[in-house]
């Protein structure tokens, strides 16, 4: 039988906090669900270093990738089915892009990436059509079916519609996670009606559009997005434990690179300092991994290394101040070399951090990132851009928001017993902001 | 200043989806938050296993202390405060302890108590009056305040009304928990109506009571609590992880008792396999440290160690059968001697697991553990014991509901390519249940 | 074309905040829906006088209509359809029978019913069956259509599967009463998980049956139930808020009786003073009508009547003491006596009012209301009756709960302007309860 | 003692779905809520016909005012008590005016108000400051008491402190009324975070002031408000039920006017239509009344108020297109013309309607209604006016929408029995639109 269509003999049940139950039928996504690259996702946390600021936001990817996959599952199966402009063959295409659109996430990604130069999107992708269990899941479909699915996620498959429920500027993603990290954040921020979405979500040409008469609930979730944005996922304290995160991997770089001997050995870190991770390294690492040698590092001899790690352990962060490095080279060049004259290292204790974000945006041709557009279906048929039918979007639209920090260790510049003359300087020079 | 009435110039808050926001006001408590033991509880989870069958459980023992904390601090500051038999000296030591009482819990707190003979609630008295950063804290209030806040947690404090409070029938521990689980497992039971319970609470003489109007909202509190036992917390698949990991820990040990060489040598564990654990060693395990070895041991030699630990990752756990051991000792024999035979350990490989519950009692003299009964505050200023006043109640109280399972892994038993015949036998036996 | 099988050619939607959201894609249940009959229910509340104690309480039963419409929606579209057992051409006969099954209610029915000796059961046979404009959209979908869905309320209709939907002691009509009036009055009981309820139930032989992997959203059903018939429905507010109001129907009819001369003649309510109620006239008595001639009533000259109206429209409400009047007929005796010496009319002023509820029977032959047991589903394809396996609902079955009180005018007998000596007298025996 | 003082034995509590429970412990509101007068309030609906459209729309002003008092008693006590600028003299002051800021409401005011030419701010004033129930409550707290509440009513109090808790861009009436339609209208907008509005706000000068670190919250509020009113208050199928409410009062007037002779006579309105309306006259007007005599002039034989009569209580609404009256003066002429060759008289079936709103806006000097801006309370203690902070808020701020719609009878037109050629060209004019 067609492996694609086979149906459990009982559906299979998963108890959501955010969709109530997600419903599993079918083999592919029942197997796919069991293999040990899915099951690692329960790892790594939706939301990295953010349980730091809302204690409630422990949850993983692996919860996150399930409720894609069940909105996806509901607009392919409730509202697309039958439908002109669907094809019922990218049912299963969608639900497997969907389930593990997510899959190539590391541990803390946004730190990783950025120390690394590492790509989790470049990783779903080998993770996709490389030697692992998930790729002979999707073998069994069809040879070519692993080559679709990493398509659709890396947006190059030639159905745009397909790849429009994935990644759009209103997606089954964006939707699930908005709606999750509301959840479990506890902010009361981040709802938004998402049975109206479904509901008035259609098949279009080369992408899913909105009826006209979901305006208002596609207003609400732009409007939800922006507050979950600065309220959660910017958050200075989010921010400060990052930064510490990111010091923390250039350090351990730093000192594998001149031969510094450890205790604990980043035995797991090896390939990564080396530039040669494989799939199969990168596959084991996961926060278990990464917190082991934080937690045990706090015991190094380096006393940078060790007070790092200590400081993100016990939730030591930095302090910040509002900082616009293009206004303030300046100052900055001030309190770099103050900081180097009473011995805090500013490479690792004086840091800028940014973070900026385009609420939503029209199509722009020729922009370095171009953005497919919401598009309102119309009771005529046609299709209009949200932003000129309505008055909040187009308010907003195109208009990116950016805010800089100055992270660094106010307790150290504090202690006054020594330098105390030029640390009174430094905390002159912070004040100003 | 009297520290212990020492306040934050502006209030803290914690966004948290249970209580909405906890409160901190108090230098004593945000003093304790910031302790490294206290931030210690954020690695453990509240649910140990409990997140493989609802993937919503992944929240930590910190938002828990939080929330007990939140709520002895609306008793104490909003009812209690004022009224008789409650002296607000005692405000502080319940907050501590509230905050406290969960402390010493470790990681996968079940399976390690068991195995190793361990006792969470010994290792909080350890952390309260040993030589920690809590401890340190406790002492700025009064040289004998921890030992105070110890015995509030031991249940040896003189003042039994301030005990009623963190740990009876109906506390706020268990009230913290049962919202708290329902939430992020997202399951419909566990709710009450908190709001109404904190408004009927009244201090008496050597407990906590609750005014008889508020009689509904205990009986659903107990109903909750009942549901929530056999829905979550003995979960046949959450026990089955249990299964797994304590026979991990037991291969572990019995390894280590063999002199076996371990690629990746258990050191965090070496104090614990002899028997000699300190303090400091204990707080060092959290369950990063743990679910490291889990992942690292998928490599090791042993067959046995090896494969358990790759079924606990990969969730690929026992099946079961219920199984009442006490009838059924016959087939237990044969079975593990059939086990035997094919090559499967039963001593890791067949595992009797036994759940059970008293939803509520009322006092039993003389019984092995007497329980506090709930008391109801009648008009006239009389007590009366809740099943007396409560049809619901009464009808289930000091009924306890047992359970009994037989764990085991069937894809071992199903693989035929050996012992066809004996697998055959243990398959006919085990689908007698 | 077959007029029961018509689409919209746009689906219908009602926001809902039970359901979130009622879907209507027949004709025929639009049209229904669009009846002068079906919309009279917007006019008499869900919950009669509970608005007095529970002020959120003032919903209708227009909403609760279309709610126990949506559930059986639910459950013959998304989980019985294409089942054995279940015969598509019942569809359209359970979503009608869902939709009118409370058709006849009139306004404040408990009260009505008892004074006039009405049956709304009877009026909603009557109004499927009479000279009607629900009538004449059923007959458009065959000559005995109408018969059918009367006969289902009447639960005589040959299909008792169809009937166990709309009655029985866990069905759709119930289902949405618990969670709407727990929705409206705002109390925490009331929940429970209709989601699951709605995915294990299945169609059996003669009755909707539950699989046995939902018994606990079962019991939580049963025991939501147990708390919203005590803690709402039998509110002694609420019943004292009745008890005026049945007082002043008896007195207009008693007045009318006597030839009194009404200053607002109750033009609408000569037919039912006269037990020659048609069903035009009943259909003209709503909430509004009966509230007018409350108010109007406050000015007539009957000291009684005027009294009663003006309690019942200003909420001063009798207050009331437990009471069992079998134990107790002496005192009632002296009270009635005590009473006409101080000139309160005891027939008005001093009433008996008892409430009563089984939460959950198995089946009992040769009671006077044999029940229907819920059974439960096994996996081996057998029936089990609930209790046999829930210990919780065995614990409370067949376990009735009666109440009784005893209500008066305290300000009255407060009032010691007259009669100072007797009034004392019935203070003294009243306090003893 | 001082009545203003006195609090009760017990406090009383109403269960609230907005605020789970109101909290009543001063005995001048327990009193007030006991007056006749606000009774009243349970008989008149809070979004008028708004029920219509979103079902579950019942709910009464009782409710909302309960809401607004619970409100403005948790900034007085748990907030503003003890801060500078806040005098606790006002503190029953703001109470009372929180409670009964709505009094003076009629039945379906905006309707009434338009076709008598009444206003409910001065209802409120009578009420408060005349022969009532509440004056003489009001008056026990000291003589010129009343006069302060209705100042602040009437927001010519002189400390503006006080009134803009009752009346502002951002007031405890707005914050309860938002959450409570959406509570039972069951939409998803109208939510945002009135915890963390309580918490941050702040007593100033001359008006509350909000925390800077809550303006994310005050943002959320302010897109709340813009959603439901274009999505709930400004719906065009309430606005027809209004359009056809208006004119069965324009049309009972005109016939008054005439001498027609009334099956049944309009006594309640008899004042109202002379244009000689006393408060007496003003509180026995409730919705049950009007409803009363618009279920009975169904019956009457002018052939529009009956019609008109019929159409309301069936739900038997016009149809209706976007027309904007400026640019199309010359249609609608073409239309009125027509509508009378017709014979469907366009003064009762040919009505345009227009709804606009500001959904914020900071302080323009000289405007017709000048509007006190929202201030954000900054770190260091100046205020800065909100748009200024907030992008989002700036993108809105002044910008007014107008809806303009005009309103017709389908039903009628569609009928080509009569007068076919001219129907049709009416239709030709509306598809237009």
């Amino acid at each position: 039988m067609d492996y694609s269509k086979l149906k459990l003999s009982e559906e299979k049940v998963f108890k959501d906090p955010v969709h109530r139950y997600i419903h599993v039928r079918d083999q592919v996504i029942w197997d796919l669900i069991g293999t040990k690259e899915f099951q690692r996702l329960r790892r790594i946390r939706q939301l990295g270093t953010t349980y730091f600021t809302f204690h409630g936001a422990e949850h993983s990817r692996f919860g996150h990738s399930l409720g894609v996959y069940e909105i996806v599952r509901r607009i392919t199966d409730d509202i697309f089915k039958g439908r002109p402009n669907w094809n019922e063959k990218d049912r299963m295409l969608s639900l497997c892009a969907a389930l593990l659109h997510d899959l190539g996430h590391g541990p803390f990604s946004h730190s990783f990436e950025k120390v690394f130069n590492l790509d989790h999107e470049e990783f779903t992708q080998q993770i996709i059509l490389g030697d692992t269990e998930v790729n002979s899941v999707l073998r069994k479909v069809s040879r070519n079916f692993p080559k679709k699915v990493a398509e659709v996620i890396a947006k190059t498959y030639e159905n745009k519609l397909v790849t429009s429920l994935i990644s759009s500027q209103l997606d089954a993603d964006r939707m699930d996670y908005l709606l999750r990290d509301a959840y479990f954040t506890g902010v009361s921020y981040g709802h938004f009606d998402i049975e109206r979405l479904l509901r008035v979500i259609r098949p279009h040409e080369d992408q899913a559009v909105f009826k006209y008469s979901g305006m208002h609930a596609v207003e609400d979730y732009i409007m939800s997005r922006y507050q979950m944005y600065w309220q959660v996922y910017f958050h200075p304290v989010t921010r400060s434990a990052e930064v510490i995160l990111t010091k923390i991997l250039h350090r351990a770089k730093e000192l594998h690179d001149a031969y510094y001997e450890f205790k604990y050995q980043p035995v797991h870190f090896y390939s990564l300092f080396e530039d040669e991770l494989t799939l199969q390294d990168y596959l084991k690492l996961d926060e278990h991994i990464i917190l082991y040698y934080i937690e045990v590092w706090q015991e190094e001899n380096d006393e940078i290394l060790q007070d790092l790690c200590t400081r993100f352990i016990n939730r030591n962060f930095f302090k910040y101040v509002e900082f616009d490095p293009a206004k303030e080279f300046k100052i900055h060049n001030q309190l770099e070399k103050l900081f180097q004259e009473v011995g805090i290292d500013p490479n690792y204790y004086l840091v800028l951090d940014s973070s900026s974000d385009l609420p939503y945006d029209f199509y722009r041709p020729g922009e370095e990132e171009e953005r497919l557009p919401i598009n309102l279906l119309m009771g005529n048929g046609e299709l209009k851009e949200l932003s000129r039918e309505s008055d909040i979007v187009d308010a907003i639209s195109g208009k990116r928001r950016t805010d800089h920090k100055l992270y660094f260790p106010f307790d150290l510049i504090k202690d006054e017993t020594t330098h105390a003359e030029k640390k009174k300087q430094i905390v002159e020079l912070l004040e100003r902001f």
